[in-house]
């Protein structure tokens, strides 16, 4: 049987197994947007996240500073949806030995600011040569309380801060026309895909309020799958509560798509999705209700006025 | 200017200016076998180490269980290099496709066992597709004491535990006859290649007597050039004390090659070289005394009788 007969995700669940962790200091092992260990009293998160070339991006669609700051951005957004705040990365990295020097400062001009942004830092790092581009970063952070995929519980709200789907219309726009030449809001819709921004200042408030958080990026229904898996509970999306950002619209009607599916599909949006009691919702001005939690059970609905329907769990999909 | 022209140490002495730390809890950061910080007053090390397939191993030349206990020894040399005992791994991983589940299992496999052997659990990872094989594992470790690479005094003593130099004729080995029909000694250098164990039982040792201590991995001369440039002195290595192995001196002179050039520029040894008083090399009955530190200065010499020569600073050559 080869990988992909097993999937990603069955792959991953037959290797877990074969780690069996007996630590007792593991509070959280393989299975969640970070694993939590316990030093002295400390909560301290685990996570890390790479981007590969050809793979997660293709060079001449990105500027090396963009790249640096997403490397660490898709960590931390693992970080906060575990209601956390990075402290210290160490990142292994390969690059071609025909690689510009200042091509590869550039990045880590980006990793600098971001680290700057984000109030961490990145102490340490391993070097190799390789034939494509790869920057594997690992991030730790502490938390107060781990935001577990499990938490969500019957009756609680869905949240989220901000717009979903630009980023896959970003990538689209990217390898249609390159970097050059674009309109406003291409540009910025390229942004969103290029240079994303995790929901740090979600971290402290999630801890405290939110049952469960998952980082969306394969995709809010993909994701929701994992969170409404491993809470046991539906999940309902509220068709008209999502919100459809202005650039995604002026694209989608350009291109005779339906925002919907970008926002449903997307994916690499690097938000934070979270579940919290309806009296809660206060503590989060700035994001969005989107949703609630339905029965126990397992599934992922779309809500539109009174008819429910049962979404498919995928990745992005054209129409 | 090329990556090719700067050289990797060149390199990544760039990149860690533009990563300025500026963490009171970092104890230690670039430029050490492992990187240190002080979380409650535990010493936690962070180190990284890749197999990256055609760069540092070539899938038909090494069983995957083998692989997978290999990448976990050589990131715990890095640990106990600097005192330390490994704790928590975090493992990135990229698979081609049509890999065979069974291939990635035997890994696993690899990777538990060896997890066993060092009493550390690896207790999170991330999956991506690639098109060839990559093992990224990130290694943390506690110390009571970190020993450096910049910690050796005029007048210690340079030890190390057994046999260096095997590694890289198993590679020679392998590369020339590959894995079956060969003899007994050919199975044992190649075991030393493809399935390494680190120096576990002198993580405690080293953090208490230990002034200075540095992972072999680049070469026995070349790696105690960090140690002489982070210690600001000079290294003797004394010739008619380093220890030869029966089965190097076999293939030796099966090949009509020196052992000398395999133990001073074999590489892949994954043994811990360190410095220690002399009243403490008792401490270390397994252990041999291999050389001494001498003036301040840099620079690595082979004494041989009343002759001392200066060692040129590179990886393996053949003469």
């Amino acid at each position: 049987m080869e990988i992909k007969d097993l999937g990603e995700f069955g792959l991953i669940e037959r290797l877990t197994q074969i780690l069996s962790i007996k630590d007792h200091s593991v509070l959280v092992g393989f299975g969640d947007d970070c694993s939590c260990i316990d030093i002295k009293g400390e909560k301290i998160l685990f996570t890390s996240d790479i981007q590969l070339e050809g793979r997660h991006f293709i060079k001449r669609l990105i500027q090396p500073e963009d790249l640096g700051w997403k490397v660490v951005s898709v960590n931390v957004s693992d970080i906060v949806a575990c209601g956390g705040e990075p402290k210290w990365g160490f990142i292994s990295v390969g690059f071609p030995k025909d690689l510009s020097v200042e091509y590869v400062e550039n990045i880590y001009k980006g990793i600098k600011k971001a680290c700057d942004f984000y109030k961490m830092s990145v102490i340490g790092g391993n070097t190799t040569a390789s034939d494509s581009i790869f920057l594997d970063l690992f991030l730790t952070g502490k938390t107060d309380r781990f935001v577990p995929r499990g938490g969500a519980e019957e009756g609680q709200m869905l949240m989220v801060c901000g717009y979903l789907g630009e980023a896959r219309a970003g990538l689209e726009i990217a390898m249609e026309k390159g970097l050059n030449n674009l309109a406003g809001y291409e540009k910025r819709l390229i942004k969103r895909f290029s240079r994303p921004t995790a929901d740090i200042h979600l971290s402290d408030r999630l801890s405290r309020y939110a049952s469960a958080g998952i980082d969306i990026s394969d995709g809010l229904v993909a994701d929701l799958y994992h969170l409404s898996k491993a809470s046991g509970v539906e999940v309902i999306l509220d068709k008209n509560k999502l919100p459809v950002s202005p650039d995604l619209k002026r694209y989608c009607q350009q291109k005779g798509k339906d925002p919907l599916e970008y926002i449903l599909y997307g994916g690499e949006d690097y938000k934070v999705v979270f579940t919290v009691d309806k009296r809660d919702t206060i503590q989060f001005p700035e994001c969005k209700v989107i949703g609630f939690i339905g029965a126990k059970g397992e599934g992922v609905f779309l809500k539109d006025g009174s008819i429910v329907k049962k979404l498919e769990k995928k990745g992005f999909s054209h129409l």
